[in-house]
């Protein structure tokens, strides 16, 4: 019977590698850079040595399987990765087979912010709710769809671009090439660029900056969360009337803002969702509860028995 | 084996009751004045005469069931209307229980903009196609999202309400408190009610009168398809970014003016919708195929015995 699992999350920035058991307790987590300048190659060799190492602490016997959470669109039959802008030269490289072939353990890929969700879903502020929406609110907005328990990839695996919810029709250009995407108001970037807009040249440089400006008393920036919260509210308003779920979450590095934009938010969508107002106080939106673990714990679920 | 089964399309003005093959063929059709002025007693009465005149035509040993699409909230479990603002006098009514007792059969409830989707998906634009939303443009707008080949309910019976999606966060006031929804420049009366804008008050009346118009080659007129059509392509980009489905199906009277309004559709999905475009061709946006009947076909499929 394993008795444990190993998450990495491959970010941009950092690749974590922890072992997780099946209640849900993390025993190690080790963090690296994940260094994509050295290039696809160097990234699988330390992922490799970093499972191997854990793989070698817990013994191997008792090891499930490896989840990897990647930034990117996944092909779940092929267990290669068909695009990811974050990591140059990944695409369709064979990455579930290459890292079995080197460790010798089955790997299940997932897209980064629907192992996020999984593991709000297993632990997290989703726990026990078979079906919800999470959107997470980094540089840009991920977002993730969970019916029965199970993530919702679409056709193609690309469900739960809430991101690119159109919110004002004229509203400014997102890089995805559309215009008034929810992430041009909800995300980090639309933070700071909401800060700028208003002057907040200085001391607004980054989402932290401009946050810690809103907890000093800065009306300039609470008002640029007021416009997180009003975007927010918007869009999940928009995913209630559609899908009547019984749970939204919000995670990601904005979310820690919980508390300046969510008035904003219940605002509009008490009055924009007639399917949020008939059902009472039975949906509940909700801030996710794992933080930057979210993704490694659901990668560890992946790769453990299912009941 | 039941051969049959009867299909009722309880509506605020029609009440459509026909016996329907398990091959999908329309065996006999009955219309009725649904009279609701006369109550509700009285339109059950209309509905089991017509039902029970149908299962003596076609036998009564082959009939597997009745079903019925109803205009509001319906709970399920307990085969009640919850809500019906087109049914005043039918919400904590037992209409499932009441109608079993008379006529002996047992009865499927379903709200009608499912039951119109669920016909599409047996025998129209969405047959074969497991996953699917279908909007339907009347009067207002309704909806349905079928997952896995089964309507979406949501937590409480309430999902696909897409005519209620925010498109313009300052738009006119939609009579479910919000504004700038999808139904308040989609439906036959936003149709109507755009045509007064630009000046059309003599010949468009109804929405009808404006389609015959923008035929005839009315500049304003055609303006206002395409108006319908650019808010379709919004709020269809949002649903494909959300759920990547590989179909979305668009009914309802309006639909009917497809080719004056789909190139405006098509032009706004594109740029608007990053999905759509990296699923390439793969995902269709079509016209429902089954007119005002698709609600009786849906309906008489729910009292089918499932394969």
């Amino acid at each position: 019977m394993p008795k444990y699992a190993i998450g990495v999350d491959l970010g941009g920035t950092n690749l974590r590698v922890a072992a997780v058991d099946g209640h849900g307790s993390l025993r190690e987590k080790v963090t690296l850079s994940a260094r994509n300048s050295a290039g696809r190659d160097a990234v699988i060799q330390e992922m490799c040595q970093a499972v191997a190492s854990l793989g070698a602490r817990f013994g191997k016997a008792d090891l499930s399987g490896i989840g990897i959470g990647v930034p990117g669109v996944i092909d779940l039959a092929k267990g290669i990765l068909r695009e990811s802008p974050n990591l140059p030269g990944w695409a369709e490289y064979p990455v579930k087979a290459e890292i079995e072939r080197r460790l010798g353990a089955t790997v299940f890929l997932e897209n980064d912010a629907n192992a996020a969700a999984l593991g709000e879903q297993w632990l997290g502020a989703a726990k026990g709710v078979a079906d919800t929406a999470i959107l997470t609110l980094g540089t840009g907005i991920g977002g993730a769809v969970i019916f029965g328990g199970k993530i919702w990839h679409g056709m193609t695996g690309m469900a739960g671009e809430f991101g690119h919810m159109t919110l004002n029709p004229e509203g400014p250009v997102c890089k995805c090439g559309n215009r008034g995407c929810l992430e041009e108001y909800a995300s980090a970037t639309a933070v700071v660029r909401m800060a700028r807009d208003v002057g907040l040249a200085r001391g607004g440089s980054t989402a932290r900056e401009v946050y810690e400006l809103a907890l000093a008393g800065n009306d300039a920036a609470n008002g640029v969360f007021h416009r997180v919260g009003k975007a927010l509210g918007i869009a999940v308003a928009n995913l209630i009337n559609a899908l009547n779920l019984p749970l939204v979450v919000v995670g990601g590095g904005v979310s820690e803002a919980w508390d300046l934009f969510a008035p904003a938010l219940f605002d509009e969508l008490r009055w924009r969702s007639m399917v949020y107002r008939a059902a009472g106080g039975a949906t509940r939106v909700t801030k996710a509860l794992l933080g930057g673990d979210a993704g490694i714990y659901g990668a560890a679920r992946l790769a453990m028995p299912k009941n």
